[in-house]
Order: C-alpha cells, then structure tokens, then sequence
C-alpha cells in the first residue's frame, strides 16, 4: 500500500518535513494547511518540491465548519472552499479534508447539511476537486463515522466520500465493522494514528497524544482488516498530532512512522489470512511481506563499554558473583565473563573516548540467541534497523548486528563453540576457567534494563517488540527521589528475552539520578546463599533501610529469622497475588550509572521487584552523594 | 494558621525534604511513608531532626486499605497498624490517615466498616494515637467526605476523626457548604491541593497534576471558609503530587508552596469579613494579612539586557519605531528611549557577561507604576519575593524592586520628574529629545511577553499575580515549528499591566527556537502608517508569508485593496466575535531572542493575535537561518 504522513506529524519548516518524508521512503503527504500558512514558497513551488522529491500530495487538510449554516455563511464558506480548491490546483493535490463542524452557529439538520455537502460536492467537482467528510470525534452534530457516511451516501455525488480516521473511531469505542457497508471507492482517504488509553476529554487525548500504530492501545490490525474488505486501495497515512513529534528530530520520527507501517502490514497480512475474501483483498492491495521473528532462546552475551576504572569496578563485582573470565576477544580489548549461561562482556574500546567521563560503564550491546541471526537481521532490516558494518579478521564470525534508537547494539547469534559461525569464535576461550566457581547458580541473564531518553521512548519500545517479536508486558511509575521514572517490560513468550525500557516520565530540567542507568538482572538459584558470599568475599551489595524491613515485617507474612536474614543481607522482597515470590539484592553501583541485581523467582513470579524501585533509587542516590559523584 | 507541606510534594531525599520546608518558613510536614521507609535514618532519629528544624510532623501517612474486610485481614490489618503507631510514637506524630479503601476484597459494608474502624480508633487509643479517615474520590466504596464523615460519626470514638482533601472533594464536584456540618473537633486534618480543570481520569489527575492553590482551577478560598466555619484550627497542610515538582529544585517549590499559602490566607481574610460568625472564625486562627496591591497605571519601563552588537540592533529599531533617546543613567551604562509613555532602557552592565554570547538581548526588568512603591514592595516580600539590595548613588531613587522566579527584576516606580522618590531621578533627561518623532502614536507598553522555562511557569504565573494583583486572562498552545508553546495572560482590571507568559508544553530535548523569546508590543494608533515609516526608514520588518494573506481573503471580509496593503507591509491581523479588531506587525529579531510588535487594537479587542503566534515563528526560525544564528 503506499505510505503516506501528515505533514503536522512532523516537526520543522514544511520543506524539513517533506525532506524527511521523503528520505526515509514514504510515497507521499497529507498537506497541513498551518505548513502551508508559514510557508514562503507558493503552492506551485511547494508542489514542484514535493515532485522532486518523488512524494505525493495525497491530502489538503483541514478546511473546517463548513455545514449547517445560514444561506449567508454558506456563500462565504463556498467562496473559502473555491480559494482553497485554488490553492490546492497549484499544490497538485485533488482531495481535500472536510471535518465535521464544531461551530455553534451550526445547525444539526441533516437535510441541510446533505443540501450544502451537495453544493460543495458541485464546486469541488467543477474544480476537478474531491471532498473527503471526515466524522470528528467531538464534531458538534456528526461524531461517528456511520452519520458522515449516512450524509455522504445521501449526496450520492461522485466527488464527496468520507475519510476513514482510526483515531475518531476508536476514541469514541465506535465499532469498526460497520465499515464494511461503506463501498470501498466511497472511502476517499484513510487516516491512521494510535493512541494510549486514557480517560481524558477526548480532543484533548487527540491533540496531545496519538501516537504512531503499535504504540498505543487501539486495534489497528483489526480497524485497517475492515478497511480493505471494502476494496479501498488508496495510501494508509498516518495523522499523529503529538506533542514530542512536534519538538522531536523530523528524520527520526519519520522512520519511527514508517516502521509503524511496516509492522502494521505484517500483523495486517497475518490477520487476513484466514478467509477467502480477505485474502483477495490482502492480494489487492500488495502489503509488503517481511521474515517472520525468529525464535530467541534467550540473551547470548551483554556488553558493557568501561573505562579502564569501571572496569576494575565491574570485574570485581562479577568475580564476587561467581563469574569467572572465560576469554579474550582476538582483535578488540574486549573480556568474557562467565557463569552458567550469563555472558558479560567488558569492553575498553568505546570510540570517542575524550568525551567519556572518568569512571563511566554502560550497556553497549545486547547480543540475543536466534534460531535463524541471518533471518533475525533481514527482519531488522526491514524494519528500518541501520545494520552496524562490522570489520572482522580471520578466524572471526561475520556478526549480524543492528542499531536500536537508543544507540545500543543489537546482535543475533548463536553460542556453539562447535559452530564457526558462533559469536564465540571471536574469542580465546579459557576452558578451564568456564568449569568452576558456579557456587550458588548464577544460570543466565534473567533481564536487562535500558534507559531511554524521555523523547525515544515509544520508538524504542516499538523497535524492540516488532524487531524481536517480543510483547509489552508491564508498565508502571516509580518515584525516583528526583522525579518521576516510567518502565515498560517487553519480553518474549517464554521469558527468555525480558527487556525493561525506563524513562523519565519528564524531560528536561534536573533529570531523577536514575533516568540513565542501565542494569543486568542475573537469575540465580539462591539469593541468600549468594549475599552471604559477596559479603564474605567483602563486596559491598546496596544498603537497604532498617525501615524498609520494619515496613516488611508489618504488611507480610514472611517470618521474622527470614527478615532478619534479609535486614542483614540487604535483600528485597516482593510478591504477587498468585503465590509468586521474588527476592532479589543489588551490587552498589559502579561507572555512575551501572549495577546488577541477583534475582530469584519463585512460584511464577513475572515481574520486576518494581515495589521496591524506589527505595532502591533512594539508596543509590545515598551511594553516590556518599562517593561525591554527585550532590 | 500553622503552614504544613506534605514530604511527597518536595523533592529529594527526606533530609532534603525537612531541610528546604524548615528554610522557606514552613510550621510542619505531614510524613509521606515511602520517604520514610527509602531513608536510613531510625524513626526517633527522623522525629529529632525535624525538631532540631522547627517542623512539627503534623501527620503521618497513608494507611491504605484497612476496612471493610473479612476478619483474618482485619487481624492482619490490625498487627500493621499497631506496627505503625510504633513507629510514629518513635517519631513523634499522633495522627495517622487512613484511606478509604480501594481494595477488590473490601465489602461496602457500613455496618462492618463501623465495627472495624471503631476496632482501629480503640487500637489508636491505646497507644495515644488519633486516626484521620478520608475518603479517597476513586475509593471502592467511601468516595465522599459525607459518607466518610457518617461512618466516623457512627463510630463515634475521640480518636476518630475525618481528614478532607481539597483535591477529593472539589474533583467529584461534590459541595463542600456540607462539611459546615462537620464539628470542628472532629475535623483532624485538612489537606489543600488545587488542579487545573482536565477531563481526565480522577487517579491520574491526583497522581500528576495537582498544584498548589491559586495555580489551578479550584475555589479553595470557598473551600477553607467552610472548613474555618466549623471551628477547625489545625494546620493548613498541602499534599500536592504533581510530577514537575517532583523533580523541581526542593527550596524553590516550598517557597512556591509557602507563597500559595500567604495568598490563600489573604483571600480567605477577605472572603470571610462579611458575616459575623465568618468574622469570629477569623479572629480565632489569625490569619496572616499582607498588605493589599497598590493601583498599578501601567508600565513605568521595559528594561532590556544587551550587549553592544544588540545595543545597536535595539537602537536602529527603536530609532525606526519613533523613539527617540531621552536619558543616560547618572552611574550606569543605561539609556533611556521614550515614545509617548512607552519608556525601554537598554542596559549594557550585565553582571557575568562573558558567559553572555554575542549579541544577545534579553529583557531583565519590567516596572510598574504604582499608586504606592512602598506598599507594593511590602506586598511582594510579604509574598516571599527576595528584594533586590540597590546601590545608589547621591541623588539617584531608592527603587523598590524584587526579583521574580524567572530572574526578571520588577520594580515598582513613580514617573514624575518633580518628584524625588521617581526613578526619572536617576537619569539625566533629554528635554528636547522628548519633544519630537512622535509621527505615529506609539502611546505606550501595551504588553510584555516574558518566556519561561517549562518548570517554573505555575510558579511564575502565582507569582506575578499575586504580587502585582492581576488575573489570568487567556491561555492558548501555539505550534512553533519545533515545538508546542503555552501562553497565558495575566492582566489588570483596566488592562493597563498586560504581561504574557509562555513556556514550551514539554521541557528537555530540542526546544522550540521561541521557547526563550521575549518581547515587547507598543500601543500605536495607526499600525499602517508605522509599518510604512519603516520601512521608509529601510528598517527590516518580520516577512509574512504570501500564503498567509491568500488564507485571509478566502476567510475575512476583509477588503481586497486593505490585504494588498497588509501584504506589502507584512500586517497581521485577528479579530473576535464581538467587533473587536487587531492589527498588527513585528520588527525583526535582534539578539537571537528579542523583537517589537507594534499593535493596534480596536472595538475592544483584548486578545494578543494568538493565532497569528505560528506564522510569526515560522518566519522568525526562518530569519534565524538566513542569518546564520542558528541550522
């Protein structure tokens, strides 16, 4: 289907946005008039740009309360409409947005709106014009698409259509499927934007916070299945009015937009799949195909850039865990470290250096386990992912990697050391060093916890999910001591990949301490046994507050020698309501931003401990004024 | 009244919490749990510094989910509470709030709820503690203060109490002239938050976007007389969650909260004066007075911040505009400029200045001119507005100025030059110059547009309205192309004092270019002939786009030959429903952030061409590229 954006999705001037638009591959645009308004060059000049630049103007948009009016304001609004009809001769573009009316002075009888919808079909018409009637959710007398259509079908002139808009529908919990009455060359245009659930007055949930599809809450699948039983084959166009759109970086959001598309054509080709019909339509409109997820088994590796005194830092903590160093990367200063199937790599080779502050350790890369990492990096691809080049010598793996929006590495591997094309090859192993030291089952890399700018945060939770075909799982808020932080966790079905994406839940201004750290969580069979021995080899675990256990005490069962063991071992607890227990404790911190976690689920436990979010940052923040990094 | 702040509503750790509450003035804090338990401080230890700071806890809370449950949680809701009362008996509080509950277990049983509460003020009694119960507005069953306060007067136990929240009451729309029934003494606490008007999900409003009273669109003034009426003498106690503050500077948001208050106070003063009872009830919790606002006639000066590259840039516009220069400071580097009443210095002492890039301008002093300097400087420190010390020098005015959150100086001025407490007294005068240029009416300061960073803008809005007496007046979100922009207007009765405050609707990342402009708009009776001695003068003005005048003949009555006019002159205009008129135009920018307007209102018109504000940016980012400033 070709793609196409609305140019208010955007931000910049209108030639910004038609550049990104069109770099990033969309077949075309959906003219905000606003752009239009500030812009110096004439609408001839501004469609000549769009040609060169091989877009589409798909869409003038909005013209505003043009029905139900006096025979007085009519007159004015047909001489408005022809202006724009004008306008839009020179732009190139032939359809133009007709909302619903909010006006006050609009009156609600449809005989007259039919009347002078007809009229405005006839001017439209003589300009070789189409008016696509578009149901705001909040329109005064039209709100739902079944009226817009009722009106449209009653003009019955070959210039008016409707315009189908996700957003309008869905708000208002509208059924989609009456869609399918609608003949598919009355559909003039189709407007897509997702949104979160929210109970807010909803023009302003639709001003603020449509967001790009996948990324809310709305059936989009479903809504476009009914779209395309109807024989509309015109472009899908995404209408997203988002208050970070508007400040974020245009190129980035356009790819954010464009890989929203993609995933949505392939959930669409899986979900039409099933009868006859449908899969005529899916035929019809040639939605694109991309290589299905591959199955992950889990994390092969996680990297981790430090400084040569992170390092130090990072070293001991693992060795205190167990871990032990299992090999040398061939051609990079970069160091494995094992314990059971927990893969950590330290790496001193972070380009650009100069700007990297004394002390500092952050995840670099996450490496996962694919049945198919030749599959996994096409699927990837398509996705828009940049694929990283990687240089190799001999004797090393061509690794398949990509860049997350976040900067960090994605690689897809597979960990045989029987296998030449296994990540392992790169490294000199130490086998004797991998067969001992798993004293208390360290066994794998439970989760991994990525901070992302408050701005990316959709983009990034997008691009994991659809690039690895993992599914959003949990979300919640947490009081850091200086504001806010968001988490949403992503994982796979069998847990194998977890991914929690945090945010602050504001940017700008003095972010919380803890908007930028990273985290690995390592399963482990017995946390207490292994408190015990990091405190015997004296490697300090975060300080918990005699009070978070005092609290402990009053609201569970847990007994009080357990408590007492817990209070002495700094080891948190948490709870579901179906009999899941997690304990779980934290090495102190190290490069300013960096820790690990020892966890241990019991009786189906699924989540993150994330009760006790906030007395860990607090206790973090305490370590770090304490070193006099901060404060 | 004693002052109390809840710790929740302060960022930082608990230590940071009572530090900034006990330095701004505050009397107390109510204790929020969770910084409790995040803290590794003992209880008692906890109770001590808080009386080493002045700070009585007021209250220790919440208590969540206690009644309405079967026996063996009530057991165990019982051990929890005891836990509690030892623990607030250690820090020396002995009031608890507990919450209606909101657990799916619960039954909404008032028969049990009566028997279980009365079991926990028994319990309560016993260890010499009092139980506040409040009614959430999103409890199971107990969401009004009525049914709370029918529940607490059944079980009728002295250390039983109600705790009401501004926030729960006034969100449902419930009438608060009810809690007049409510005996004083059995009010236990009141809690005071305001909140804008949202039509959003009342938990989520709570949770992020309560404000402080006067920053929303509560009657809390309404409010308090009720509360004040029932005989209630405890302290005035603010539990604000809001998600800026939590990430907010913590001294800064207690003054903020502190100013709140010495408001409220103030309009309580004078809402209870009418009846003699009222009368009584303020006598009896003496409430603090400050002095009331003096008359303020208008702007005394604009005084504008620049360095010699934008000394220039301001002089050639001014220069263009009709001013002409009318003064030199007597001991600074400051000149006068004066057109009619409108008066701007241009100031080149800017302290720091080698931190000040090149050629940038930025306004640093607004004064008004007040009926009485004196008083109105009293009000503005009374309002916790820091006076800013002056040097004078030997026949120079003591000026009354304060400094405002933004960093803007505000003095408080008389213009007469007979009189030896004006600040024309610290200038020597042009005569002459005064007398001429004067071609084209610029009259006066008809308003000043003053940006603000995202965080502070409640707090600046509370603040130049307190201080200076003003109401809000307009608010509209503008789109500038990188960004959304926020403006509200605060004004005074005759409009003589028009100040507007802009921020960027997000804060972090990219900022919109216009997120840090400032500019001043001239009263001028005939905009058309000033655009035309401008450009006369080949003095730049702001270009508008020709699209922008096309859009006004398809929408305006407008006559052809008037658009031709404005197109040539780059005149903007709007209109309102009522007749009301506004031309208007822009100089270019000078010091990457500053311009002129100059206006021209007419039938009324009161607005401030808000919806020109995006074409205006548009092309203002656009002449910032041109010029190399920024891109």
């Amino acid at each position: 289907m070709r793609k196409s954006i609305a140019t208010v999705s955007l931000s910049g001037t209108l030639e910004e946005k038609l550049n990104a638009a069109a770099q990033v591959g969309f077949d075309g645009i959906e003219l905000f008039e606003n752009d239009l308004i500030g812009c110096p060059l004439t609408p001839a000049q501004i469609g000549r740009r769009a040609t060169e630049f091989g877009l589409r103007v798909e869409l003038y948009q909005p013209f505003r309360d043009f029905e139900g009016v006096p025979d007085e304001v009519l007159r004015a609004n047909l001489r408005r409409a022809g202006h724009k009809f004008d306008v839009m001769a020179q732009l190139g573009v032939d359809t133009i947005l007709v909302c619903s009316t909010v006006s006050p002075r609009a009156v609600g009888d449809d005989t007259l709106v039919v009347d002078q919808l007809g009229r405005l079909a006839e001017l439209a018409s003589a300009h070789g014009m189409r008016v696509a009637y578009e149901a705001l959710a909040w329109g005064r007398y039209v709100n739902d698409y079944a009226h817009a259509w009722k009106l449209v079908a009653a003009v019955d002139h070959p210039s008016l259509g409707v315009c189908l808009d996700s957003f309008h529908i869905l708000s208002r919990g509208d059924d989609p499927a009456g869609i399918r009455d609608i003949p598919g060359e009355k559909i003039f245009f189709v407007q897509l934007a997702d949104a979160p659930a929210m109970h807010l007055d909803v023009l302003q949930w639709s001003r603020h916070y449509r967001c790009f599809p996948g990324q809310g809450d709305f059936d989009l699948t479903g809504f476009m299945a009914h779209v395309l039983s109807t024989g509309y084959d015109g472009p899908l166009s995404l209408e997203v009015f988002n208050d970070v759109f508007r400040q974020a970086d245009a190129d980035r959001t356009a790819t954010d937009a464009l890989r929203s598309l993609v995933a949505l054509e392939e959930s669409l080709a899986a979900r039409l799949a099933p009868s006859t019909s449908e899969l005529a339509a899916r035929d019809r409109v040639a939605l694109a195909t991309i290589d299905p997820p591959a199955e992950l088994a889990g994390y092969s590796f996680v990297e981790i850039t430090v400084d040569p005194l992170a390092e130090l830092a990072a070293q001991s903590l693992l060795r205190g865990m167990g871990f032990v160093p299992a090999g040398r990367h061939r051609s990079k200063p970069v160091q494995m470290w094992r314990h059971g199937d927990a893969r950590v790599l330290l790496n001193r080779s972070r380009p650009g250096r100069e700007e990297w502050p004394r002390g500092e350790a952050a995840v670099c890369a996450i490496a996962v386990e694919s049945a198919d990492p030749v599959r996994s990096a096409a699927r990837a691809q398509a996705l828009l992912a940049p694929a990283i080049p990687r240089r190799y010598g001999p004797g090393e793996a061509d690794l398949r990697a990509v860049a997350a929006p976040d900067g960090t590495s994605v690689f897809f591997c597979r960990t045989d050391a029987a296998d030449a094309t296994s990540w392992l090859a790169d490294f000199t192993i130490d086998d004797e060093a991998t067969e001992h030291r798993m004293l208390y089952g360290v066994s794998h890399v439970d989760y991994v916890a990525l901070s992302q700018p408050a701005f990316a945060f959709d983009e990034a939770a997008l691009f994991y999910r659809s690039v690895f075909g993992l599914r959003r799982h949990d979300s919640a808020e947490v009081a850091d001591p200086y504001g806010l932080v968001r988490g949403t966790a992503v994982s796979n079905e069998d847990r194998g990949v977890r991914l929690l994406l945090t945010m602050p839940a504001l940017g700008g201004g003095p972010l919380p301490e803890s908007a930028g750290y990273h985290h690995i969580a390592f399963a482990c069979e017995d946390v207490f046994a292994a408190a015990m021995q990091m405190r015997s080899a004296r490697l300090p675990t975060l300080s918990v507050p005699g009070n978070y256990y005092d609290d402990l005490a009053a609201r569970t069962n847990l007994h009080p020698a357990t408590i007492d063991t817990m209070r002495e071992f700094a080891i948190l607890y948490d709870a579901d309501d179906e009999g899941g227990a997690y304990f779980h404790f934290f090495t102190v911190m190290f490069g300013r931003r960096m820790f690990f976690e020892l966890v241990q689920r019991g009786g189906g436990y699924d989540g993150y401990g994330t009760p006790n979010t906030a007395v860990r940052t607090a206790a973090q923040y305490r370590q770090l004024v304490l070193a006099g990094v901060i404060g």
